[in-house]
Parts: C-alpha cells; structure tokens; sequence
C-alpha cells in the first residue's frame, strides 16, 4: 500500500491545552502528510479545543490515529475518516418537499450519502420513492400504540446499515427510548425559526402573532423536544398578504434547503457536537 | 385656495363590504382627484377592509373626509392625513446605534419627522443628542419607585407636542399605565427576533442556545410585553466564533436598521395595526 | 349556469387615465362580483396603468370581459383568466437541479401547472424524467447545425399545447427566430445575478472576482441574451474558502429556489410585462 | 516586562509549503504563548498560505517576529500586530449616511479606530463633522484642474499619521497617481453590486433594469475603477413600487452597512489582499 494517496479527515475535541495545535501538526510533518484544509476553535467559556484537518498522502490510518491519539490530552474526542458515501435512512410522514429535494440530489450523485431506506407513518410518499427505486417501508400507526409503532419503526431501521437517520417532515413525536438510541444520529428539520412556535402547526401560530419572517432551523434531536443542537437555519419575508397556507408554502422552500444544507455539512464530517450547540467548520 | 394642488393620504379601516372601492373611488373620480397611488387588502378571516390610496388635486380636507365617511359602514375609522412632517419623542438608555441612526437621518433631513426631545434614564447620551442641537432630558430611576420615575416620564413626555414615542433601547418595562395612556403611539425595537428570547439578555440566550441567526424586531408597545403588533423584522447570519457581545455587537445593526424601516413606515402613514398584527403598505 | 360560483382573474393593463379604478370596481359593484383581491400600480414615467383583480359570483366571461373593455382606453391589454391549470414545456440539457424541483412540486400537485413534455439536448435526465411518467425526448444536437437542431426542437414543442416554455438549465443559446416565435412565453434562469456575469461559466468568473455573494436571476426571454423582463431574483454569501465549484453548489440552490418562485408566479397570473421590467403583484 | 500579558496578532501569507503550522505553533509552543484564536487558508489554484493568530503571553515583539521570520519560506509576508486603535482619514462629499454610521460608532467607542479627519469636496458635511470635535478640511474643487485638486487632497492626507483613507461615499474619481501612493489602504464603498452597475448613477440603470434586489460591495481601490479586491457586500429586495430615488434610499442603508462591516473587518486585521481578491478571517 506504499504508493497510495490517502486522504483523511481528523476530527479532534478535547480539553483546551498549551502546544495542541503543534503537537498534532508535528505529526502530520513528520509523516510528510499534505494538510489540504484545517480549522480549529476554542470555546473559552468550557475550555474546549476543536480541530478539523483534512490530509493527504501515504499514511496507514491505525498507526495514524494511535500517534495522534498518544498527543492528545485524555478524554479527547478522535476520529479519522476516510471519505466515503455515508449512509442514511429517512422518516416521513405525508409532505415531500424535503424528501423529495433529497432524493433529487441523490439521484444526480451530488448528496455524499446513500438512501437506504425511507419509512413512512402513511402510504402517500410510497410513489414517489419507489420512483427512484429506494425501499419504502410503510409502518401504520393505526390500531397500535406509540411504543408498539416505534418498536416497529426501530425494527425497520435496525435492519439497515447506516450513519444517520435523517426525519424529514416525520410528524410523530419521538420517544426518549428512540432518541437515546440513535444519540447524535438523528436530524430532524423544525418547521420554524427556533426557539420560536414550539409545538402544532407553527404556521397557524405565526400567522396569527403577524410576523414578517419565516424560518426553519435543522438540529439534531435530543430527549428534549425540539431542544436540540442546531445545525443551520435560514428565514424567508412573508408580508400581511400571506395567510398561513402561504406562510406555510413558503416555509416548506426554507426547510428543504436548510435540512439539505445540514445534511451537507454532517455527511461531509463538518459539524461537532458541543453539549446544547454546534461547531460548523 | 381653488389653484392649489393637495396631496392627502387617505387610510380606511372597516367591515369588508361589497362595492366599497368603488364607492370611495367614485368620489376620487368625480372630484377630478388623481390617485397617485393605492393599495388595499382584506383579511378575510376577520372580514376586514384596509385602504391606502394618496390623490392629489384640488380638494377641502373636512368636505373630502365627511364624502368618504357618508359611503364607509359604521364603525369604518377614516384618516385623511396631509403629508407634513410628523413629531416624536425619543426615549434611551445607554445604547447609542438606534439613536445615533435616527439622528444622523434627522440632520440629513430623511427622517420624515421631526426630534422634539430626547429623554433618558442615565445621562450617557446627553453628550451626543446636544451636538445635534436636540433637547435632551435626564430623568434618572435613582432613588425614586417606578411609578414615580414613570411619572416624570411622562410629564416631560407631555410638555411636547408628538405624533410618536419611539423607544430607542430604552432599557425600563413600562408600567401597564404608561402604555394604555399613548395606545398605538409606541414603537419599540426588541433586541431579539420576536417571539423568541424575551427576557433580559436575549444575546446571552441566542449564544447559549447555539443560533445561527441574530434577529430584531420593531413593534408597537402593547400592554402585553414584548407582544405588540409587529411592524418590521430582520435578521443577520451568526456562527459558532461569536460570543454573545459578538452577537450583541451583529445584533445592534439589525436593530438599528429594523426600528428606522419601521418608523419610516409609520411616519409616511402605511402601517395599519390590526389586532395584534400590523398591515403594511 | 345561474347558482354557480365562478372565479376570475382580472387584468388590465393600459395608458393611466383619471377614473380607472372606479369604472371597473363600478362593473364589478353593479354585478354584485366580490373583490377576492385587488392590486394596482401607476407607472408614473411611462403613465401606464396596471390592475389585477381576482373577482368570484355569479357572471359570464365574455360579458365581462366585453363590458370592462368598454370603459377601458383604446389598446388596453385586458385579460381575464379562469384560473386553472396551466401546461409547461420544458427544455433542460444535463443539470438536474432546477428540474428536479419541479418535478417534485408537480408530482405534489404544488406546481399550479401541467408538464406537458421535456426536451433535451442530451439524454442525461431521460431516466429522471421518465421516473415521473412524463414525456422526455432527446434532441441531439450532434451532426447538425444551430437552424436545424432548433427546427427540430420547436417542432417537439408545438407538438403541445402549451402556456410556457421554461427553460430549466437549457445551455444552448436561442436565435431571434426561436424567441421571437414565443413571445412572452419563455421563462429563463440564468446562473448569475443579472446584470453581471453574462456569458459562459459564471461561477468561475464570480470566484476570480472574488465575490462574497451569488445571486440567480429568472427572467422572460427576449432577443437580447440574458436581458429580457426580471421576474425574481435572490443571491447567496459566499466566501474564500468556495473554489468555484463551490460556488457553483450554491449557486444551484439559488437558482432552483428563484425559478420555481418566479414559475409559481407566472403561472398564476401575478406577473405583467413591461417594457424590460415586470410588475409582479 | 517579564510579567507583562503582551496580545499580538501574527500575519503570514507566503507559498504554501509543507510543515508551516507546525514550524509557526512549534514557536508559540516553545514560547509558552495562549493561541487565542488561530485560522489557515490555502489558496490551492496559487499555491498561498495564510494564516492570522492572535497570541497572548509574555514575548518580546521583535524577537518573535524575526523567530517566525526564520522559519517562513523567502518574499513571506509577515506582519505582528500589537492590538491598538488604527487611525483613519475620511473623504466624503455631500451624502452623509455612511459617513454618520462612522461617527456614531466612534463616538460609543466601538470603532477600533480613531478618525483623524474628514476631507470633503463640498462644505455640506462640515457641521456633521464639527458636531463630533473631529477636523473638517474643505477642499474645492471649483476652477481648479483634477490635478491641483488631488494634489491639495493629497497635503491635507498626508498632514496626517494614518493607516487608512476611507471613501465614505467620495463621489470624484482618483487617478492612478493618487491609488498607487496609498496601496491597499483606501476603502470604497461601491454603490452597487459589482461588478453590476458600474458608472454614474447605478440606482437609475438598477431601475431602468427591472432588477428585484440592491446591493451595495465594499473593496480596496486600486488603479482599475471598482475593480479592486472585494471585502464585503450585501443586498437588499426592492420590487416595482421602488422608483430609482426609492431603491436610492434603500441602497443608502445597505452602503453604509456593507461599509462598516469592511472597516471592522480590516480594522481587526481580519483581511488578506490576494491578488484581486480578499480573504477574510
């Protein structure tokens, strides 16, 4: 394998400490690696050191990891990923907008991830994805209860091998049993500009309290509904002009491109996790 | 007075009704008025009329407004409003960006209204409403309870002659007296993107909850806090290397910008308040 | 026909004259129409007047349309549109992006319109197409010259009975004669934000300026390339860690967005055509 | 001055070349000096390495430089800046929106910078400017030639310790000879979108356009007009209703905006000129 150009993202969290950056890129020198990209934050408040480099060249990714790992300070978070497709799952309910601009990318090769599966709480989107030859699975929740149907739901899931369960537009509530047992893989795209319009029909709310923007904000999901770390957001004007089917409209453009925007940037290894926020290199 | 050319903004507010533009154009048409420009709306949940139309002509403001009342349904509220330059008074805390950008408007004669007085809870921006030749009031909040401050407030507010009191930062709730005394005639910029982070320190919030967008919103003050109806929002993109004076810092240009749109808005009589929200033409 | 509850939209647009307001909302009086919405506009420089009303009751079109030609000034343009479906033709070449969007609103029944057929100059989305059960053909350009490859492609296009043609990422520049034969009926997006960066490979010459934004520009297609009426436009920040390449992602996400916003208008009438410019109401 | 906490901010832009951020934090590292903040760049299609760390610690200026010196490839460029309000000389002529914004920041001390004066081609800002106790210099340019003139703008600069000119809306055009004396250290605010727009009255040809969106692009000049490196932008939507004195007044506030940001950037040595283009830490 002497001759072979690899590349690697090195993903590194861990207690702030005098000479990281040095000891780490010291590393990359000796070893004659390229740096093709690399960015660091410090989060003074909690003392926390981030890193992302990207490198290049001939390097055997155990032994590079290892070194790497015996310079940092204990408990420091490393990963070393060698870029390829992730994989993902996707949960629906009836909307296609944000599924639909997923599958688009998908099937024109630009979405850094393979769809595996997409599962549905309804028949609706059955179509649409068997269009794309993508397995649907519908999952009724008619005639069972919420953990029976999330128990059907993980079954669904568990039989595929993936990285990230991605809800786009799934409209059930999810239990703390499924949340904890996805931690740090789910993304879920909010229907508003949080921490605004928690709950039911956002655009109802913000309709009737007369705003002048729409927005979406995709997160990760924790326990806490709707509480999770935000990856991206971004609003749309609406004016007096629109009533909520409109605000609605409207919203379903903003939230399709932010949850493909924060898909990007955690399938290309870009985002930490740093308890209730993100780091977005 | 036969030669001379008007211009009046008429605004309508009223139960919708059939036949209601052509009853009000009728009288433009038969007058010989031109209607520089008109615009209208109906809120078909409340089943209410908006009309905005500026005419220009030869006109007697009083026969011209008693002609439009006699077609309106009862209850209609009918402003005819010649354009002249409106009056407010400005109330401040510390922050200069919101005042500073009204002042410098005002010296360039954009601003539409004229500066009758500045009156502030400390004296840190005495020095910079003097320069501009603006009577500047220090109320202080030292030593006396709220009603008390409110109420010396309010008599320097009085002894001007204003069409609005514009709340530039001032960092003091107003007392559910206050704000029923001068109904529709307060404008507030809230330091956050409504209906989010209400509270003090909304940046302190925004930064802890790990937003990736700082928002502002300029609005009517209502007796409910923070709740009035909303005139004009904005927002500016932030990310993880912000610390929250960093968000402050992003923030203030947002609300600067917000609260002078707003009040440029009202000042040329485009806002309706509608409930609790606003139309705006 | 008498219970029925009819729904049209009104549109005018013609030399400004005293009384136009109120001689049509006369008509409309008179018949006992509702005004669903009203929306006008005076140019002042070129004195032209534009109206669009979405009137609902109990009415004939041709009478209507008859009756408000009468009070209308001679070579008015007067539309009135029952509002239905319209049908789009589309003319794509490799990229999938804008494409893809509509389909994903049509198969959603989102998109107020019906896809006739697509044409491309490559068989690259053939399968993409085909997906949704619609028409693809495939004109090559290969062995032929620009006349004969754009006989061919017209006489796909009027093979249909169509409202628009919407050119979705279509590479090939048109002659006169093909524009020229679809007045007003050309819908473009063009990879930049007009008036920059005309011509070939933009986001190459965006990323050698060193801009920090991209913008996307749907326009009418005249004779001058790139230069017809502006219907939308939005843009998006970049900045120096973008390759071109980059900017080229980014700017596709705009450039969807901006078509599918300007197509929604179009398709339900909002949009007037002046000179070089539009009214969008 | 062993106890002393010295900041510094280290600049270096030279050929890209294996091992720099190891040999550069290798020194901080040694040093015992807080990375307080640290970001790279490298521009792949030239081969350029930028890199801007902020320092804190206990080290001799000169030292520290010359040490980094030795470890940089030849023709580096390395600049270690010691934190400190920078001086700025004004030129304006009658607009006073970007020129106010300036004042108001300097005078809540949130400027980073002191103005040293403002030089105007007409008297219209002088009082502005005496307001804050800042030196107005009136140099006409009646019956003098656009040499004499520039030479007499030239002795009032240059009576001046300053490290940047800023045209706040200078409305004359330079000559080469007078750019080419103040390499990368004049900052213009460019009245449109660049590269849109280019010439005398970009609001009117926006109008005459048709366009949906204002924008407004801060650079460095250099010797080509508005062709200098682009620090920042950003827009504003303006639709039919706007006539060319509206999108004007839009396009103020986006000027002055997009002006203060590039100051602040620059200010906080957070620019790099690179080529005809700007990175931006």
């Amino acid at each position: 394998m002497k001759n072979t150009k690899n590349k690697a993202r090195i993903l590194i969290d861990c207690a702030d400490a005098k000479g990281l950056v040095y000891l780490v890129s010291k590393i990359f020198f000796q070893r004659g690696l390229n740096i093709d990209s690399n960015q660091e934050f410090v989060d003074k408040e909690s003392g926390k050191f981030f890193m992302r480099t990207v490198v290049s060249g001939d390097f055997n990714a155990n032994d590079l990891k290892m070194e790497l790992g015996r310079v940092l300070p204990s408990h420091a978070n490393l990963r070393l990923v060698i870029p390829k497709k992730k994989t993902i799952v996707l949960l629906v309910t009836k909307e296609s907008h944000a599924l639909g601009d997923i599958l688009i990318r998908h099937s024109a090769g630009e979405l850094d991830a393979e769809i595996k599966a997409v599962i549905g709480n309804h028949k609706t989107l059955e179509q649409l994805v068997v269009r794309f030859d993508i397995p649907f699975h519908y999952v009724s929740a008619q005639g069972v209860n919420r953990t029976e149907h999330e128990y059907e739901v993980m079954r669904k899931i568990n039989s595929y091998d993936f990285d990230y369960i991605v809800l786009a537009k799934y409209m059930r509530i999810l239990t703390e049993h499924f949340v904890s047992h996805y931690t740090q893989k789910i993304i879920n795209i909010h229907h508003s500009f949080l921490p605004a319009f928690i709950g039911a029909n956002p655009y109802k709310q913000a309709f009737e309290r007369g705003v002048k923007i729409i927005g979406a904000t995709a997160h990760f999901v924790t326990s806490d509904l709707d509480e999770g770390p935000i990856i991206a957001q971004n609003i749309i004007p609406v004016n007096h002009r629109f009533d909520w089917r409109d605000m609605q409209r409207a919203g379903r453009d903003v939230e399709k491109s932010v949850l493909s925007r924060a898909l990007s940037l955690v399938l290309n290894d870009r985002v930490f996790i740093h308890g209730n926020k993100t780091i977005v290199f």
